[in-house]
């Protein structure tokens, strides 16, 4: 029977395993080359270690999955329940999360076997006959939150080495090669595409996963809008810059001009000026901006103060999701191993370019239910619901997003302090 | 000429001046009998002491009204811009807000002398021929400004009068009388009203006055819902209570949890358990809590828990609107000079009972732009706008409200962890 | 039997009953002109509403005096034993310090009659006949302790007045006629004043009165030293500002340094700079700084810096006290009516100018119990020696200490970072 | 020249050397066996990663010595200025004490590089000659310096293990071997060991090496005082605790009570209650608590609130060196490799047991300049003086000592609040 959040009809079941095992190998494809130091310090409260990334999407499918399913499972170690559980509040007490950090042990090969073993008994649970669409559906959940993480592994890493003065870079070699396959050009004007108003549907609907907050599909009401054909870029934001942007109070939301005050907010995060040249800390270590390239790590009151500056607004997530819809999933995601935005292309033909990848778009509507949303069952409807307050939604997915992860109805969320993704913008405005 | 957010043409030039001195007079009369002291403590940051209220709504008229269209009119004194601006970035600095509180001078005296000046020039620029539309949309805004913070001299006084161990009472005298005009009656079983779905204008069309964030009017889908017949009661609050609401995590959106840990919330706010006995705190002092009346003083984290609690959810606020519209405004407001919650009457024929009055009903919108709106010119389109960002839209007035100051697409907005306003909730559910 | 730290012995009962009015009396004339609400509002944590120093000195002589012994005494409210405790565990719980100015009820009247009843039982106690010495010390100690709230009363206001931007002031009329009095003179050359090393006894011995912790009198040693014959003033400070010494990181003590930077000191309390001049806010409004007066609210960290650049250091307590012990307690106290530092007069023939009144001075001492120190039994003896951790002693009194209040013994103490005292610096250095 | 605080005419030229050597790789060992991640994470602002340790004593060699004496030296990383300069303000800015832990670059094997060629200049300046005076006594200083970090990777590294639910364990096996030369024996009951009064010279005289806070030597007065024969026991910290010490607020200083409430103190640090048995975090993993091993990680508040629970005092710092001048300074210091107390063994002869080792002794005295106390010149001169403000002595050294680095003049500093060190008391009183 289905729980309620979770869908399992819709279950590939026989395209599952590969999945998995492509999915489990790809995190760990992400650590290597990290040291164990790396790999274990947390930077922030909102941040996590790569090693604990690399455990708690472990533990969730042994607590939600083997836990559920595989009756021989026995812990691998009774202590990581309490380890390697985020915010389960059902699941019980955890390591608070400002100290995932104290985490030195176990070690990153430790927790790279636990990796295996719970593997193993995924692939012994996978192999020993049908299984319930529930078990199928919590095995694609937790494909689809270990690719979450995956994401928040480059951030989170990307944050960390912004706060050592030697500028490490994470990945320098892909990165060369994939610069390389670009031809940077200097962006042209951005164009405003017009969209019809009225009565749309949206949420999803298809048969491939989807998370509960995506669901269920309703009507909304649209009123007739413009998008920008393209985000906001770098070359554009150093113009709000020397417009006095971050000193221009009549540009804020009250909230946004009292966090622009108290952390002098000056610039993007991860911007540097030196010698009058501005630099970016990137997972390739600090390289000179990329004017022509989207803006990013930008907060929800960056954004908003922006498109007002520019005499634009930021559009809903609906208005997002209604043009979107028809356009392909393609974009710069993380399989290119550039990990940071990249100028669009001449070549492409959408009118919308880089709808996906490059940068999470901000959206101003606040992250809330859908009408008749309903979470899973059990500590797995702690998933999204009980973070339907403050945060605001971001949609189209980023160049640090796992290729095949997005869609058009897919709803990211953050607080709208929060600057450590690649979050920008595309402006939006009313029609006639 | 109109400027974008005042609707000028709407005003009733003949009757603004008996309003406007009828406003003036009623916040004086808020203050009598007040200590010099009782009008200037401030007793939290997001209070202010009555005095601040007082010249604070005085200045007000003078920067935007008598600034503007009163050439003769000498400031009062100049340093009154300083200390009783609110938030008006483009008027200057001011006094820090957690700072109101210091302003042991001007006496009550001389502010109460400063609003008599500044009557004395709005009478003179009433008198002194036909004003142009935008100053008389700008008067009456200043009169709606005022009965809002006639409303916060009562909230801010309860907070201030709640800190103090003797527990004073406001007014006793006149809530005696009140409490005698209402035969208190055991809340019935509240009933569930049902509402079709479909394609609602929502947002104000009239035209009387309405604030810029209930504009424009425009079309919202809703399902089929239905509203609970009256707002959950103190007697249904200690069943929650009782049931371990403040201990399940589960009931709980993440943040409202973090906060229930950090403050150690266990009931409503002015709820004090003595010898086994739930008292309140009230406007009248300490007082037995009276079981049928309206829960009041609840976040908006409380609320959400509780619904989830009951099997329910929060109305947004279009559904709030749809619903309200067609009912008069009536209710037990601040005339009443009552200053809590009561009872349902018996006698009401409405099927939503205490709609309007009594209190602030939490929806679970955020509180946000409609479409299309527009903030008004220069500094006085910081009166909304720059707030909607992390508050929740609450609906129909309270006990403290003035009368003849709600309609039914009035919002008011808060932060989700604010519990000083008389506010308390009414279950919404889906409609099969 | 005497209690330890109580010294009934001493206590002159022929002049206790007169001495007793007088005390009272003051502390009434104090708040003389005070509106109510500047007797309520509280400042700061560290400062207190006057209304509540007005209440809490009278509950000590309740509490301690007719509490223990006048049978027939009812407490006039039982309520206020938790409203003016400051501090008195062994007595019980108390209104949370920070929150003192919420008490606007009872109102000042209330308090003053307060008084009035406490006052009228202690004279009831004083004519009943011969009461037991510890009764006698008790009401010593009363008089003693409320002696120093009236210079917190004034310190107190003092702050509170310079959080207001129309910076008030308390009592201009009085400093007027204390200003004529004074022949302001450009200060001289401060001379060093020479003394010999050796053993010296310091410590109370005398038959008056004393605090604990200013006994038991015992011998320390000293090696030769020397004093500046004058405080630092106020033209030497503008020197050290000017030379960078708030920019001067080697100048300072790290917990200094990192106050200053983390409060931004640029000057003393209550400096502030306009138009290229020094003004400074005192109990009569804001004044031009009196370049030749005693420099006043610095915090122990820049009375330590200044002393480092100046090639000198502060003095011991105990090389204060040797070196104060033969002259005369006479100097710019309170009863001037001034309660601002001023220029060391032209006639005084003491070799050691100003070394009683004007300014509290710093010492390198912290504040410490003496060899073989006991605190009184019961909560009386919470008096002093729970403060014994973190604190620097000051000697000497000031321009708002009561007159014979002071002696060469007294001992005052303040945390190193604290301003809001009338607290400055006099140099030493060592000899030979 | 001799510098000031410098005493280089004492430096033995011979022996330095081999002291250098010795002492670098004794540093080296103490990382043996931790993982990269060990060395790195930083548990609390307060504490240090042990890669950070192993720099920054690096750096203070190379800054210091080679810096000023070896022409030839090229920075081995001109950033490693900035990431491992302490708080040397003289030097220049530096990596925020906060963000220590933020270092996962470079490596370890990179800072072990670094130390191997900071080592290859010093060797170098050694062997080239008859060095100036000043630069022996850095080095030696140099050499002191980094004892006291061994000791703080010991208590650093404590920490942190003891924020990991697994409690790892930093070395079990030497502990193993160490516990087996202990015979545990019950402690007997302390007696008090009498001492006469007068004046006594205190502070460093001889030969060897001392810190500038050590000097000069003076002259005390002290009173007749009793020292107990050994330090407070683990089974006498339960008696405090079984009445009810931590919940008794007349035992506590005002600050230390605060700070109980606050961080909900209920026994040292490390002391974890599990089925009613007591158990101790230790570098040997958690551990039955040793009931006859001197308590320790006590905060000075502790430890005087204990003294005034068993009618006792702390001993000033100057009863403690002139009760401690006659021993050998000889006791469980770190080379026993068990890192924590142990009973005082039966076989001692002298009066006073573990005077030396085993826990540092709080003292009541705050940490304070001596009279005539000078810094040496140069950024050097920040070592000590400028952290005399708050803090409190301790004498004696403890288990995570280095051999050799104690004497009866040294003087140990810490805030009163702060217990991550192996500090305990032993209890003094007045005589006779």
């Amino acid at each position: 029977m289905e729980q309620a959040g979770l869908r399992a009809e819709s279950v590939d079941a026989m395209a599952l395993p590969e999945q998995l095992v492509r999915c489990r190998q790809a995190t760990l494809d992400l650590v290597e080359g990290l040291t164990e130091a790396d790999a274990t310090v947390q930077s922030m409260d909102d941040a996590s270690p790569a090693k604990w990334h690399l455990a708690h999407t472990t533990w969730f499918f042994e607590e939600f999955v083997l836990g559920a399913y595989l009756p021989t499972h026995q812990p691998v170690d009774p202590r990581y329940r309490f380890l390697f559980n985020s915010y389960y509040e059902a699941v019980g007490p955890r390591q608070p999360r400002p100290l995932r950090g104290m985490l030195t042990r176990p070690s990153l090969a430790e927790i790279v076997d636990y990796r295996c073993r719970v593997d193993d008994g995924l692939e012994r649970l996978l192999c020993g006959g049908a299984l319930p669409e529930a078990a199928l559906a919590l095995i694609e959940l937790g494909i689809q939150h270990e690719q979450q993480h995956q994401e928040l592994i480059l951030t989170d890493l990307l944050h960390l080495f912004s706060m050592n003065p030697l500028r490490p870079a994470y990945r320098v070699a892909a990165t060369a090669a994939a610069d390389g396959g670009t031809v940077a050009v200097a962006a042209s004007h951005a164009a405003w595409i017009g969209f019809d108003g009225g009565c749309f549907r949206v949420g999803h609907t298809g048969s491939g996963f989807s998370f509960d907050c995506e669901r269920p599909a309703h009507q909304v009401m649209l009123v007739p809008y413009a998008l920008a054909s393209r985000p906001v870029t770098n070359r554009e934001w150093l113009d709000f810059i020397a417009d006095g942007g971050y000193r221009t109070p009549s540009l804020w939301l009250s909230d946004g001009w009292a966090r622009v005050r108290a952390e002098d907010w000056q610039a993007p995060l991860y911007w540097e000026q030196r010698d009058r040249h501005w630099l970016q800390m990137t997972l390739a270590g600090e390289r000179p901006l990329d004017l022509d390239a989207p803006v990013a790590h930008l907060s929800y009151f960056e954004a908003d103060a922006y498109a007002r500056w520019a005499g634009a607004r930021l559009p809903t997530e609906f208005e997002w999701e209604a043009a979107a819809r028809a356009q392909p999933v393609a974009g710069n995601f993380a399989s290119s191993g550039l990990f940071r935005t990249r100028p669009a292309s001449r070549d492409g033909q959408a009118p919308l370019r880089q709808l996906y990848g490059d940068v999470w778009e901000w959206t101003s509507s606040a992250y809330a239910a859908y009408p008749g949303f309903r979470t899973a069952a059990g500590a797995v409807g702690e998933y999204n619901g009980k973070f339907m307050c403050g945060q605001y939604v971001l949609r189209g997915g980023s160049c640090a997003t796992p290729d095949g992860h997005l869609r058009a109805t897919y709803r990211n969320f953050f607080y709208p302090h929060q600057r450590w993704q690649f979050s920008g913008l595309r402006l939006a405005r009313d029609r006639g």
